[in-house]
């Protein structure tokens, strides 16, 4: 088997556990609930592929499916310790996003697509596999929610795409993009953030 | 930039607008309701291109994603309008389906297809984009209502390809299909009409 | 138009039975259902083949949507027989199951991908049309179940490509998976079988 080494794959493993650890209270099956591990980690990602018409990252390199496998391990492993420590399990999430997110808009620009479309691949990418993960197991998605997550996604990948259209070199632009997403998931996280008033729907005429 | 114009950038404005309206009551920041503005407007098609194995017609044609955008600001600012006439966004809903499903039908024909892919391809483009977003908020598909939705979209687009078939002239059938089924759903948003007892599925034994 | 067989075409009949009878208490009109129906019986392998990166099965052979389309009237015609013998559609979804999922391997391992692949190939092709069409109607999907489905398809599927890489020969091979698999699932039935306890997921921590 060919050696094979990515950042994305740390964010492959973080998306696994908070899939093991979302999933786990609604699902009955430890095989049933590693696919939903697997499709956290992935989907996204597969999605991105699709759309842009690339083939899909995990069909050249598995070792993303066998991170993603290891992830649910170790989320079952530490589940007891993710209880207690919740936030732990956010954080990972943020570096994942931020990661991965980021990594997408990358791969979208390589491709030679319009700067929008890399930053719809990032958000995608971001969070696709958790929105998939919840629609199975019919939690209400990150859509809906109006903790601060799809926001400074957004705005990080904007922010990165302009950057590199500004001319600042590439890895000052990704780290920028990386700390600020996290950064901000992060801050929100710690302080019980929201999305601030002026951003937030307020109609139910439902 | 290039300029590009097409009568389904119409189409698209009216669904952000209506994937506005429809996922506003249950979506908590700004930034997620115009995500799923612009999965409404642009998911049918998205998949259709899948599907058919063509290049997503948004990655060449980024203006689709602006309309998208557009549409859920237009959204935003005329939600109150939107609230007392109602039927104004049904009506404006029963346009896009028509148009999107008749110009994907077509896409559809041009590459070769079997006329049933064509029809297949014309429904789901019409309802595919509206389906994904009450998947992602929650809500309960058009697919199970009683209203009379699916059904015109289907008689028309079968009658539109048979007429193709029957040697119509294309402008001809466009026009005919276009208003037939943009006809039956005005008659049933006007009388409330919902699908015929003949056509109802009684069964209720879950 | 070209003729041609194959044996998948009785798995994707059960599946547009299975398809009618699990949507019809949720849905409204008889051409959603049959669309439904259709999703049920194509979905699976229409994202199979989406991901490996072939064209979609039933573009060139609409034969699939034909016979999709005949079992969804055949489940209509027959659907109080299956309420009074519902394990009669049980077991024709075993078979659907068992057969598609082997199929569906061999299809990936045909392309020269990783057995791990295959192995998932197969699984999101036995299951895939199931989930989308509970998710469409917004039933708790398969996923989510203590029922013994996802466990002997995933086992099967990896005894199959495991016999294949020690050189039994395919149709010995393919024999024993699809007799497994449909023998698992026919004895959970039978026996009102639920996943082990050791396979169990206990956390309801939500």
């Amino acid at each position: 088997m060919e050696i094979f080494w990515d950042y994305a794959l740390i964010a492959i493993i973080a998306f696994a556990i908070t899939g093991v650890l979302a999933a786990a209270p609604r699902t009955q099956s430890v095989l049933s609930l590693v696919a939903l591990a697997v499709i956290s980690a992935v989907g996204g990602g597969t999605i991105r592929d699709l759309i842009l018409g690339v083939p899909v990252f995990w069909l050249q390199h598995f070792q993303y499916i066998w991170f993603a496998i290891v992830g649910a391990l170790i989320g079952f492993a530490l589940i007891e310790l993710f209880k207690r420590w919740k936030n732990l399990l956010l954080y990972a999430d943020a570096v994942g996003v931020a990661v991965l997110g980021v990594a997408a808009a990358n791969k979208s620009l390589g491709l030679g697509t319009h700067p929008g479309v890399a930053v719809m691949m990032g958000l995608l990418t971001a969070v696709g596999g958790g929105v998939l993960r919840d629609v199975l197991v019919d939690r209400p998605t990150l859509l809906v929610q109006r903790d601060l997550y799809v926001t400074p996604i957004v705005v990080g990948l904007i922010g990165y795409v302009a950057m590199l259209q500004l001319g600042v070199d590439r890895q000052t632009s990704e780290g920028l993009a990386i700390l600020f997403i996290f950064g901000v998931r992060a801050a929100a996280i710690y302080w019980n953030l929201g999305v601030p008033d002026w951003l937030h729907v307020h109609h139910s005429w439902d």
